[in-house]
């Protein structure tokens, strides 16, 4: 049993007294703790390989600060890893792939990878559950198989994806057979998730805001309909709420908001209020403080979290988190007072 | 008298034999021709403030392309440099400014800029008038009062506007102060722009998007009102079809096409269709080609342009451009295969 199980209630629309909140990217290089422990790991692969120290690095903010939800320590990048891409990542840089998959050899042979080789991922759920031991909810999560796909085929991050978008619009039959495999690959990684101990899930489409809205229909949308639909058919899975993420995704806030997911996240640019009056009671939404308020002072983060908590308003199904990841560059302190702030404005919002 | 004045017709929603179409940078480094005369110029900056040089790269597009308008060649920089503010274009690099605008002192101290500091800007739009001797109108341009204040607060381009957004979020007095400011340089900026024979003018909010929505209102869409409503209460300028655009900005598009506007751009990931749908005939839109299709291939150029026709429709109070700039890489073929789909389709679609 989870003693706060907050973050579950909200998912499923269900009345709360307070207002949970998570924060992407909550455990990471902002806190002085979470680095002493990527010290030690050596590198960030090493770090999320290791069941024991990924559980110590997503334990580090909940007892820091009281989080309504863990999230797994992990990388989205785990899957075309394990499809043997082979993913570094140079001190400094972004994630690079040694080899990358945009042409009709490499995405023909590209097949959803044995889950053997992501036991590290399910051990580290299994142990973070452990180690949680009900005090919270633990979110798995994956990238959405488009964002893997932006990835995959550029080798690496990008400034404009512009292969990825080069391909969408002359080889959108190649780029559709990648993204129906990955979402193949992301159904089975997020099961596996659920069966080792995930409460729940969330998908993030961290590049599918750079699409046109055909494209994104197609190679973005479609396939997390896909996951979506796979989990909902499977009696172990069925059950456990799932959250989607398009980021600059507000253009299809509707199609999102009937995807098949539990809750829909929104980045920082959308107006929560106006996102909560069209999608109804159909969803529970997620989101949305610009991360960057986090770099100025406690009484500025106080402000805005209570614009976001009372835009959002007293209905139930409203998970407060940042519109992005946290940046390293945020005092623990900022957090501390975004967190108490969503608890106290959300408990006087609903008396 | 304008021979071909389809795109002011499209732009007061009128019927036009075809969809008009021209580019955002459409005189750019695509172009040999272009190169050449950046290379006699000597730096891009000594380009822009040559009234015959300027003239010169504004037509060239013109005379490879039947383009249905020119657009003046500038950048929307030029404001904050008779501000004071110390423009330089690195070879390689972005603009930079010698001083930033981000203090009560900076910005307390700043004014509307004397406008005979810019008659270079309004010499070259008579200039490009006389060489264009009525054969197509002449669009002018500015930054929007938010966007020329990321880049004065920032002292140049940014990956993440990080001091703007903290700014947002803390001083918004501070930032209110700034955009008020460069609204008032912007009305009179495009004001002097028609009145030396701009035909019609646009305001390029291209960091609008990166703002919550709560200050998007405040420091982005009510400057730009301000300025709209400025050139409508002016008998000088009041019957010239103005054209806004905010990239990323689809969340606002009721608020766009309420703003003043005789058109609302859309960025790349809109779709045309549903923007249609929602903003009537309130509005011409303008748009949307995902400008990356332009590196791709004839077929796949006219195939996607084809897609971009028909999701505007037959209706009058479409101009056809990319939803961004053109990248320079672009094989000049390729739009070449862009103008002359966009007039075959959209004549055959009102057929």
């Amino acid at each position: 049993m989870i003693r706060n199980d907050t973050l579950l209630r909200a998912l499923r629309r269900e009345p709360t007294p307070h207002t949970p909140v998570w924060l992407m990217r909550q455990a990471g290089r902002y806190l002085p703790e979470y680095n002493r422990t990527r010290a030690r790991a050596g590198s960030f692969m090493a770090l999320a390989q290791n069941p024991e120290l990924a559980t110590e690095v997503t334990i580090q903010p909940l007892d820091r600060y009281p989080l309504d939800a863990a999230i797994l320590f992990s990388d989205i990048l785990t899957i075309p890893d394990a499809m043997g891409l082979g993913l570094s990542f140079a001190e400094g840089e972004g994630p690079r792939f040694a080899r990358t998959t945009r042409d009709e050899a490499s995405i023909g042979e590209l097949a959803v990878p044995d889950m053997a080789k992501l036991a590290y991922v399910f051990d580290a759920v299994g142990s973070i559950k452990r180690a949680l031991a009900g005090r919270v909810p633990l979110i798995g999560f994956a990238g959405s198989p488009f964002t893997l796909a932006c990835s995959m085929i550029e080798g690496g991050g990008s400034d404009d994806y512009a292969t990825v978008r080069r391909m969408a619009a002359a080889r959108p039959d190649l780029l559709g057979r990648l993204v129906d495999t990955n979402a193949r690959a992301v159904a089975a990684y997020l099961r596996e998730q659920i069966i080792a101990g995930a409460d729940a899930v969330m998908i993030f489409d961290t590049w599918g805001g750079l699409l046109t809205s055909a494209a994104y229909r197609r190679h973005s949308l479609a396939p997390m309909r896909a996951v979506l639909a796979s989990l909902a058919a499977d009696p172990r899975t069925a059950a456990v709420p799932t959250i989607v993420f398009t980021k600059g995704g507000v253009g299809w806030l509707d199609e999102l908001a009937a995807s098949g997911a539990s809750a829909v996240g929104l980045d920082w640019t959308v107006d929560l209020a106006a996102a909560r009056a069209r999608c109804g009671d159909r969803v529970a939404l997620q989101g949305n403080l610009d991360p960057l308020v986090l770099l100025t002072d406690p009484a500025t983060v106080a402000r805005e979290a209570r614009a976001v908590v009372e835009a959002a308003g007293p209905a139930p199904g409203h998970v407060f988190n940042l519109g992005h990841g946290i940046v390293p560059g945020t005092p623990p302190e900022n957090v501390a007072a975004l967190v108490e702030t969503v608890h106290t404005a959300s408990a006087a919002l609903r008396r």
